[in-house]
């Protein structure tokens, strides 16, 4: 990793389709940061209404000298959906843009996943290139190359396998970014620091016990940190044929739960919250998992502020049937990452329906 | 390529997913030449009205083990859309399909550009296999993992490049295709004689100036050199950055009129036909070719009974807008397949508008 005293690389190296993420202040004021990686005559920036006051003008002036043309989906995963994709690909086309086009994603995980989804399959592919702006896609959306949007039973059912030809995180977005936001995004943070355990879990725990502040030195080497671990696995498994399943810890539950409440009730890192909890409890009650690590992980998600109980209105058997259409199945029985100790998880084929239930079951909220 | 006396196998050869093209007769009434190449417990089987009544039974019989689900789609290249293709997701996640299912395309082009991209899409990529049924897509449309739905401004520009696990041609399904469907097969089998010239150009020849007879030894043959042809360019440039495009030769034309008539008026291959004449037009107007291959293709369209001139109540210059929208187009001009004399065609990447509604305004059906 480079670095230098404005911004740092790391190389996600991949057969073929290496690109940087690049990770420092106030990368939006320069044009050639994010200039540099795209060549093309013409772009589309994708964002979203919340995020476009704040930095849309910004991006546009890098591309000035472009035709560059916008598209500004609504906030929320609900909207992330056919009918955002669609309105997409309909610019691309009413604005003509050719096969060597750029599209640009600024904004959180929804605005790139559905952008990186148009850019893999517009034209049989163009060009990506991400720009994250939440917590969330900084630690863990914009990188690793899935695309998808969902289907109204199922999350991010509708995808593809897609890379940017580069990441370019501004840290000071997040001064902008309201705090439930960036609260989710410590769920995902605080999944790679079970996966990881370690010292980059210890660091994960300072931060939170010290209080979430945005845009702090430590914040910066913990995003980074984190696109370290996730491209680690992504390198090892780009496809997802074995390890990488492990970054599904806790979204079992989180995706059913998401679905359950058709994407609005939950940001996606409040849904994955949920979903740690209860992949630490099944491994708790069912697999050997330390009551101390549990007790850990719960209160590491407290102090992160993030919900970690099922609701007492949401019907269990439902949530059930939901994970049963979820992604992670083989062989028709369901796949749990489990926990077998901090910065020891794994892939348990054969969990069963009587132990869901038994588990889901003995921990809902009053 | 390996022969018995009752199938041949034609080998496409792709880094890490070489699949095979395997042609004969009876084909559908053998559960283990289709079934091989099914290794999961799940089926989902994709075809329309028309073909389903023929031969989905004898589709499903293969499958009787096996979880085997059914999709019928409406027949007609403007159903090729995102209303059919959300059909197939949806029975998908209803029926608790897995990452490990096949989807099983049965049908001509559109039935399988379709299935093909659900199944480079649904759940980021499953299993599939092509079982074509028209003459266009056995010698074209199923081979080089080409898939797309349509967009209502522009033709296949929704896609990705998503390769089978097998091809399977029963030539015996030819025996029930309309003859009208028959005769736009020819059109892409003409583009392939007009690519490649030579032995094949006067087999084509014959075949067509003895009339058009369905399920003969010729026609088999006919039918596997086109594959030969087409998986030779697919395999030197499976992506489209080169080579490949010269088998978009005709299509300019053809896609704009295909999006130009909401997908209705003609079938593919008989857009093709209209392209094909255009094209050797454009070339003899402008680029040299010789009044004798303009001729000369003009009549083997006639032999077919291709439609080769654009109909007076086509506004030209919308035409050439629709054009200015294709996938074809390269730092915003158009590039155009070209012939220079059979078995030599080129990319022209300078053909100016001026040119083109000059040769288009020069032809068009009184």
């Amino acid at each position: 990793m480079a670095k230098s005293n404005i911004y740092q690389t790391l190389q996600v190296n991949l057969p073929g389709r290496s690109y940087p993420i690049i990770i420092g202040q106030q990368l939006l004021n320069e044009n050639d940061i994010i200039g540099n990686h795209v060549t093309s005559k013409q772009v589309l920036v994708v964002t979203n209404n919340v995020v476009a006051p704040f930095y849309l003008h910004k991006v546009q002036k890098i591309f000035s000298t472009k035709q560059c043309d916008t598209v500004i989906l609504k906030d929320g995963e609900e909207h992330k959906n056919s009918t955002s994709l669609f309105q997409i690909y309909t610019t691309l086309i009413e604005k003509k843009h050719h096969r060597d086009t750029t599209i640009v994603a600024l904004g959180g995980g929804v605005v790139g996943d559905i952008s990186g989804f148009a850019a893999a399959t517009y034209q049989r592919g163009v060009n990506f290139v991400q720009i994250p702006t939440t917590l969330l896609a900084q630690v863990d959306a914009s990188v690793g190359g899935k695309t998808a949007i969902n289907h109204a039973q199922a999350k991010n059912m509708i995808g593809s396998f897609y890379q940017p030809k580069a990441v370019v995180m501004d840290l000071e977005t997040l001064k902008t970014l309201p705090d439930r936001e960036f609260q989710a995004g410590f769920a995902e943070i605080i999944k790679y620091a079970i996966l990881n355990g370690g010292d980059f879990l210890l660091q994960v725990q300072y931060l939170l016990q010290d209080g979430l502040e945005k845009n702090t030195y430590q914040l910066a080497e913990i995003i980074s940190r984190c696109c370290q671990i996730k491209a680690t696995f992504v390198q090892e498994d780009e496809f997802e044929q074995g390890s990488r399943a492990l970054l599904n810890l806790g979204h079992t539950v989180a995706h059913a739960l998401e679905a359950y409440t058709e994407y609005k009730r939950w940001l996606h890192g409040e849904a994955v919250g949920i979903g740690l909890y209860y992949a630490a409890l099944l491994s708790y009650k069912r697999y050997g998992l330390s009551l101390q690590v549990l007790e850990q992980i719960d209160n590491l998600l407290a102090l992160a502020k993030l919900p970690r109980r099922i609701p007492n209105d949401i019907n269990l058997s439902r949530l059930r049937d939901l994970m049963n259409k979820d992604k992670k199945i083989k062989n028709n029985s369901l796949r749990f990452v489990l926990i077998n100790s901090m910065g020891k998880c794994y892939l348990e084929e054969n969990v069963t329906d009587a132990d869901l239930q038994a588990v889901l079951q003995s921990a809902v909220e009053e």
